[in-house]
């Protein structure tokens, strides 16, 4: 069982991670998490956990002193990974949801208000990422993705027909097109391979069809994913059809 | 006031968005969310959403004609972005989010399920949009990482405090190291020049040390930065001093 301890000034905000695969992954036995209030970890009376910036400039940051008792007091003596969401850390993606899988333990830390005393990183952080080039107003939706990301790569969390290896990113390509029922919409019919029962046919119409969608939308992803001869002769086509 | 609406499979996975600044600009009329359930707006007596997909493969679809009745109905004769929550689409970033920050409104469709019938994309997406290269259970999360990014890019959602545009990613940089009190917390202090008052320093200090951490975590960012002759000597002094 993979076990995740989250630290955060909003624990209420993480009611999604009550439904859905989340939700089935806990009662399975195959994920443990925990949610940590950091108020709780405060020394003062007034229970503050953030202070105005040296060298000015507005907004609040959190304090270190109050970030680190709360990260060791969950921590123990425990060595695992204690990432903290921020848009400076490295970009996370679907290879590092795959190895973060198979740590035994995780402990994800949410800045909020403007930022985090850099001491904090200093001290306590092994990992600093970023779920993608934007900003947010806290880290705490960046932590649910990256435990949505991480928690279906676990075996056994999605089941027989989940298939997380097929899906889009698995193999460095986008996903191609899928239909289902009506055969006809508008118009618009399903392509006559899928309904032919033929799954060689059907799995190198689907290979194709993953190939073409991904240079359209992401060409950048195919410098890096394996290519046999035909499907780069396939490629060719394609980039010659569009002049 | 801008509006937003959400068409989900899940509406109560939405919780999150009563909170914090979600909250704030739904109570200062700066942001109109309405969250729709998909599920309303299927024509069978059993609400069928999803079907098995034609080819086979495992995993349902979400069915095209339950789809776009939904899109259809929220949509009215309205001409707005209709927004696929997809990890097909092109990449969500701090741009992106500012452009849609100035439509007037915006129709969010979150996927589930293993995906969504392609004839969807066809007959109402207008634009498909992913939060980066890593795999999620359904497209809430990322509609809600894509809301909270845009909303606080409206006009008065963040106060003036909340300096939107000194932020990670606003100039193409990462932002740099921020402290708070206390000054000293296990031997480690706060540099000196944050505590001067000399703010034109502060500023100049601020601004290397942005480009410092932008530099040693995503040194691919500097490429469209705007920086002055002074700020590529500092970067060339970092760059010989790795060597």
């Amino acid at each position: 069982m993979m076990r995740i301890d989250v630290l955060t000034l909003f624990p209420q905000i993480f009611a999604p991670m009550h439904a859905s695969m989340m939700w089935k992954a806990q009662d399975h036995q195959l994920l443990d998490l925990q949610l940590h209030d950091i108020r709780d970890y405060t020394q003062n009376k007034h229970r503050t956990v953030d202070d105005t910036p040296y060298g000015g400039g507005g907004g609040m940051l959190m304090r270190v002193d109050v970030v680190v008792a709360a990260v060791e007091a969950v921590r123990g003596d425990d060595i695992c990974p204690v990432i903290l969401l921020s848009p400076q850390g490295r970009v996370f993606n679907h290879r590092i949801a795959v190895e973060l899988s198979q740590q035994p333990r995780l402990i994800l830390v949410c800045g909020h208000y403007e930022g985090i005393d850099e001491r904090v990183r200093e001290l306590v952080i092994t990992d600093d990422i970023s779920i993608g080039d934007y900003v947010l107003t806290g880290g705490e939706l960046a932590a649910m993705v990256l435990m949505d990301a991480i928690v279906r790569q676990i075996p056994g969390v999605l089941g027989a027909e989940g298939g997380a290896d097929r899906e889009s990113h698995a193999d460095g390509l986008l996903e191609g097109a899928h239909y289902t029922r009506p055969a006809e919409f508008r118009g618009l019919g399903v392509p006559e391979v899928l309904k032919n029962g033929n799954h060689g046919e059907i799995d190198r119409w689907r290979r194709l069809d993953s190939i073409r969608r991904t240079w359209h939308n992401r060409p950048e992803l195919l410098r890096h994913a394996a290519l046999t001869d035909a499907e780069k002769y396939y490629l060719a086509t394609l980039a010659m059809n569009k002049k």
